[in-house]
């Protein structure tokens, strides 16, 4: 049953601001920008939008939507069909922010290795943006 | 905040038995000890076991527990503290069984890699269990 596994990527953070603060940095394009893709994001349930880079891009899908505590979309390349989803619980101290990638299929390695490398990078960003917008 | 950045390891699986032959894998300690390790499980929130191999051993506690849907317990080894939830889901073909363990932080990276590894080795087992028993 092998070809049918699936595994995520999962990093959780507790940041130190509202979760109404990082939800403008994971829904307004002009701040997506700034710590993941150029986009044309809309937080709009089913809307579509591209996120590319110079190594290419990834074609989206806004699944579900609760504002200020989740947001999934699909996050497909060539041949990679996957689902994020962005998870917001208030804290004391803020916010505990969780991200989630699922759908790497057990032959598709170094995705899986990519993605594990490449989503705390991402997230160091998104704090920098974080640290310098209201 | 990278301090407090936490890793998970997730493994789905689609396996062609109901829930509750599953189920029984999971929880009886004669089932477990064939694909994981021996134990002196209980099924019953709060009790602390141990899990016992070669190269060590692993202390954990029930921490929720729905028969047949979920199951939870903290995984603690000497230098990790985390947390593994089992959840069974019936589908048409059988049940999409789901391994999160949670709670790696950015610095227990061999501990990540290990788990990443290891996991679809026990499950593999287990599916090897299910096929033999009842």
């Amino acid at each position: 049953m092998t070809d049918t596994e699936t595994r995520s990527v999962v990093v959780e953070r507790e940041i130190p601001y509202p979760p109404e603060k990082i939800w403008r940095a994971l829904t307004q394009p002009h701040l997506i920008e700034e710590w993941l893709m150029k986009n044309d994001f809309k937080p709009v349930v089913h809307h579509r939008f591209s996120l590319s880079a110079d190594w290419g891009g990834v074609e989206c899908q806004v699944q579900a939507l609760v504002p200020n505590r989740t947001l999934t979309y699909s996050w497909d390349t060539k041949d990679l069909e996957s689902v994020v989803t962005w998870t917001l619980t208030p804290t004391d101290k803020g916010t505990r922010l969780r991200m989630e990638q699922a759908g790497f299929r057990a032959d598709q390695q170094a995705y899986l290795r990519g993605a594990t490398v490449g989503w705390p990078r991402f997230l160091d960003r998104l704090e920098e943006v974080l640290a310098r917008t209201d």
